[in-house]
């Protein structure tokens, strides 16, 4: 078959580690499906400021634009916490999605059968909650205009919250078609009692909804949003919000579902090309030392099987291995109940690959 | 004792129904106190957009402005959520903080004994939660300038975010003033990897620290506040933020707790006036049944008395009294076990006002 390009970018703390794994995967699913990735690596985020002066450096971007997917560790850490703004981790990832046109992050916020109890919620709250948060990711007080001045009251910072109706179409009409493949229900969350850009969101969504409408839409303001996704969880489905408010809902919906340590994350653009992630961090607490999770990152890898290459039946078969070794009952530390007999990262992605 | 002149205002929906038992519990203070109050009563929400075309009445905001204290219930319903903006009743609460100087909003978020089982949350996770979210309340994207214009790709919509030094600084002092008071910690929430203004936020929060060498702050980026909120509510005391993120967050911490419809707020400016009301909204759907819960409008008068006329004995009692009435088992509808038994809005006044 075709040759797939696959950017690997490992990252900082558990990144390395975690991307080890996931790449053992890519290896097994050649040989078993008759695959051909080729991957190439790439520096990225705090390493890349330490080894190339710059989160992003050029040739870390022009490998992502060969490429036909990315697959991203994590970045980040405190010792460039402090740092100024162009040497920081984050700078390099808001470069990236915007270099890259990745315009949409979806986000599957699911319940793990193994995790059921790790969550803070009532296990009979959670009951069925599997839904997706689809972020706008390019536009918003992300990346409007950012300055200080000096005002009548003594310094001013001003951040712009800037939509056009391109970009909101584009995502919009991204998260009714996920919608279209799930339960049909769509939340748009938005401010539109305050903000001009929210008016702007939900006039688009209304004005394009009949488009689709075999989905059902419902606005949800911001505010009441995060209150619903405690209350009744499992009613929602899709819920599609602008850049910054889908930063704070998706974390939350993540850490509701009490299986933030196994959530894989999607963004993309307009054609098939897209970066695939795993929701936690770079966890430099634990970095180095054998501990962490690959299974997010894996799951990462069946993502992009089943959204970049179509590749439905290897992402299932990824998808159904990690199941099988959680109910064999192989844990990582994050997740064991019992630590003294919890698994390190490279003997669960062994395990992973062995089941696949 | 001196009059205290106080300016009541029913709003829209339940808001009529739980005022009329809060003004119950003024009269009874007056009896048992020997407070003296002046009420004077004003339109304001729908029913002013109804009566007078307007969503804060000229007079209205006169009455407020000679008052020491307002008493609000609730505003807002499905009858006016289609109006322009300017015949809105967010449009008159966004008027009346900002006219009135209203810069601070003080929301508890405790767990009411009766309640415990009424959050989605593990009640071990619960265990302890009592926090206070001290939100900015007349700055940020909510009065930044807002427009639209024809851009190359479209129509767009724009909403700036501004915050000046000083706003800034008179918020924080004030969450470090009662964070002195409560258990000396002080969570600041922000964006400071992303947003300039975040960024002068997190500056000034740094520079006044050192003048409150006893509480012990941390920086909690907002979207991490959002997972531990769920996480560990109950590590939290004070937590300060600008506008719209406490919007979100001080809704969340709330529905948390289980007891949001027992949570009073207070709004808050320079001096000793304030702006009191319940967390709660005007309940439409229930209106005029006789079956909504005074009790967080009248633990709204006991944060009144406590904060702005300093009655603090009164305050205790009003609080004593809610808690006794609690403790024998009455209930309203909406946190009765056994709906069969619960009592209306009438009743509950007045066991409470009995129990004073
Ligand atoms: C690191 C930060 C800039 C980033 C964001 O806010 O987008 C992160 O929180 C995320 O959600 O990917
Ligand atoms: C009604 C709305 C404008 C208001 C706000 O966002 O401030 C409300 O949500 C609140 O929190 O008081």
């Amino acid at each position: 078959s075709e040759v797939k390009k696959i950017a690997v970018i490992a990252g900082d703390g558990i990144g390395p580690e975690v991307v080890a794994e996931a790449e053992k995967v890519l290896k097994r699913t050649e040989e078993l499906f008759g695959y051909k990735f080729e991957l190439e690596r790439g520096l990225f985020g705090g390493i890349a400021i330490d080894e190339r002066g710059t989160p992003l450096p050029q040739d870390t971007l022009e490998m992502c634009r060969n490429a036909d997917a990315v697959l991203l560790g994590a970045v980040g850490g405190p010792k460039w916490d402090n740092n100024p703004k162009e040497l920081r981790p984050e700078t390099g990832l808001l470069g990236i999605r915007k270099a890259l046109g990745l315009f949409s992050n979806i986000r599957p916020a699911v319940v793990f059968d193994c995790l059921k109890d790790a969550s803070t919620l009532k296990p009979e709250v959670l009951e069925g909650t599997d839904l997706i948060v689809v972020r706008e990711l390019t536009g918003g007080i992300y990346f409007g205009e950012k300055f200080r001045r000096e005002g009548p009251q003594g310094e001013e910072a001003v951040d712009t919250c800037v939509y056009n109706v391109t970009e909101i179409e584009r995502i919009v009409r991204q998260a009714f078609e996920v919608a279209q493949k799930r339960s049909k229900r769509l939340a748009s969350v938005d401010k539109a009692n305050v903000l001009e850009t929210s008016r702007l969101w939900r006039e688009t969504v209304n004005r394009i909804a009949p488009e689709y409408a075999d989905v059902e839409v419902e606005h949800v303001l911001v505010d009441n949003c995060a209150m619903q996704l405690l209350r009744r969880p499992s009613s929602f489905d899709v819920i599609v919000t602008e850049n910054m408010f889908g930063d704070i809902l998706s974390d939350e919906a993540a850490m509701l579902t009490g299986s933030i340590g196994m959530l894989s994350s999607a963004s993309l653009g307009e054609g098939s090309f897209g970066l695939y992630e795993p929701v936690h961090g770079s966890a430099p607490d634990i970095a180095g030392q054998g501990i962490s999770n690959p299974i997010a990152t894996i799951l990462s890898v069946a993502l992009m099987f089943r959204l970049t290459f179509g590749y439905e039946e290897a992402a299932a078969a990824i998808e159904t291995a990690v199941k099988n070794v959680l109910d064999a009952g192989h844990r990582t530390g994050d997740i064991a109940v019992d630590k003294s007999k919890a698994i390190g990262t490279t003997a669960m992605g062994d395990l992973i690959v062995a089941a696949i």
